[in-house]
């Protein structure tokens, strides 16, 4: 089943908040209008809102509030990619170019600040304390993730704690805050925010982790980059801490990168491949998924839950 | 008198304030801490938590949630700042190399969202909607006005009144946040924290086109830049604005920033000296002071209402 499919029932919504969503990025400024729509087009799955818009129907479900909620988080989503990608220096996202390849790193920096500042603008009109101050913890693991990604680069010697803590960071932390505050914000009961919360802590690490098998399973055609580009940007992901477990995979894969032409991105993937790194990240992503699994169980049984279920297991086995 | 003189009896509060800044960008990432540092010992008057220090005292006065305004508000404008050189492209601020120049622009970026995700974090503590809200708002203009600034460089037509809109985004409703949310924070009357708001907007003002006449009239010594670097900068303030309805200084000048060489400076700085522009920026920043002082009117007399208005006497006779 496609993602889409599952949640075909929220097409009307998701419709009313891509239009929100354009609405607020509009800016009279050339540049920045370019470059937020660019972002914007640029897509992806929209899984934030898709979350909250689910989450809120947990409590007394309010189109406006939710819709508020799910455009905030979806936002600070874009914006922390434009400000990743200046961090990683990545010349594409899903196929098109990044906005520091199309324009450059201020112009990534301000777009990012102003999509930053309309989400916070928005979310102001949420009358929950509570979801205010877990709005701000969130941001600031994710920056702290974004400059982690940094001091990680091309650290060899990183442990599978410190992975899993960047990543908890860069993905988890975000869509569990799409689940917790889309439940927080339509007053639903606590043991369900917190239910749902964990649902997506733990559905976050296993997307994120799948991402990252992906780069080396997936086609540069279905990843809109070439295959390998996370591992020749130095990110030590998953499979890879595997692989270098073995001194000489490490070894060659660190004199491969160090060539950095084609020949040696196709021979580090296959070093990867050929670990056995993709099964036990695999095997992770899993634990994890089962983990989410369990979480909904905390939640009374009703299509919402069903559909987060059905997102869960498509997640799971996402090809790209 | 001096500033630091006005404001004495709240140097206990502010030593708490400064060490609360230090201890709130400690960051164990040494690039990251060495470039907070660096932005935190640039210092800088404090001019914002005095105002929050003051402004909460016309309400029922709390320590600490008064701290925690004025170390928020404070953050937000260094991570303004830091963001601001890099679409500035400066190289020094107040004598000091900038985090742009000492490391990078990337560096900048990250130490810019990190400091703003801990003001937010610090800010998220104080349980009051309304001032959530006009943050928020406040930002976000803050944000538009950062991209103004870009879009207006070298703008030899624009208006006075495009003038006027882009230093109230840059300076003047941060400083009206800082007494608004110092009284908001604190439950002061409202009609208390409006005239609050209107006093520090209208001093934000008067501060600003004041720093725009230093820039040509203070030493170099005195600004810790060459005299001159905002109009090199193609930043064209209130003196400049003044200077070029004359068509022939308005041609003089841009083939002298053309040229950009340091004789060329120094001669773009008489042509403004001498087209009267400084006069009537003085004038202008004047009648804003008098609307900061006729604010505080509507306030209860008092000390902290006489000491804002000393500060504001001082802000309209700075030399640098």
């Amino acid at each position: 089943m496609k993602l889409r499919t599952i949640y075909a029932h929220l097409d009307n919504e998701l419709k009313r908040i891509e239009e929100s969503l354009e609405k607020t990025v509009h800016s009279e400024q050339p540049t920045l209008q370019q470059a937020s729509t660019q972002l914007l087009n640029a897509g992806g799955k929209r899984i934030r809102p898709v979350l909250v818009l689910l989450a809120g129907r947990f409590g007394q479900y309010d189109k406006d509030v939710t819709k508020k909620v799910a455009v905030s988080l979806e936002l600070i989503h874009m914006a922390s990619l434009v400000h990743d990608d200046v961090i990683d220096d990545a010349e594409l996202r899903r196929g098109e170019k990044t906005v520091k390849t199309k324009w450059d790193n201020r112009v990534a920096m301000y777009t990012g600040d102003y999509i930053f500042a309309k989400a916070l603008d928005i979310m102001a009109d949420i009358p929950s304390i509570s979801a205010h101050s877990r709005l701000s913890l969130t941001i600031l693991e994710v920056c702290k993730g974004e400059i982690e990604q940094i001091k990680e680069k091309f650290d060899w010697e990183q442990s599978l704690r410190t992975y899993l803590r960047r990543i908890r960071r860069k993905t988890a932390l975000l869509i569990a805050a799409s689940c917790q505050l889309g439940a927080i914000s339509t007053n639903a009961p606590k043991p369900y925010s917190e239910a749902l919360y964990r649902f997506g802590y733990n559905m976050g690490m296993a997307y994120q982790i799948t991402d990252d098998i992906l780069d080396f399973t997936a086609s540069e055609k279905q990843l809109g980059k070439p295959a390998g580009s996370d591992l020749m940007q130095g990110n030590i992901t998953l499979p890879v801490l595997y692989a270098i477990q073995n001194n000489e995979c490490k070894e060659k894969l660190q004199q491969l990168i160090g060539l950095g032409n084609e020949q040696a991105v196709a021979d580090a993937v296959n070093i990867v491949l050929e670990s056995g790194g993709i099964a036990y990240a695999e095997e992770m992503s899993r634990t994890y998924l089962q983990k989410a699994l369990f979480a909904l169980e905390g939640l009374p049984v009703s299509k919402q839950r069903k559909t987060l279920e059905d997102i869960a297991k498509v997640i799971g086995k996402r090809k790209f």
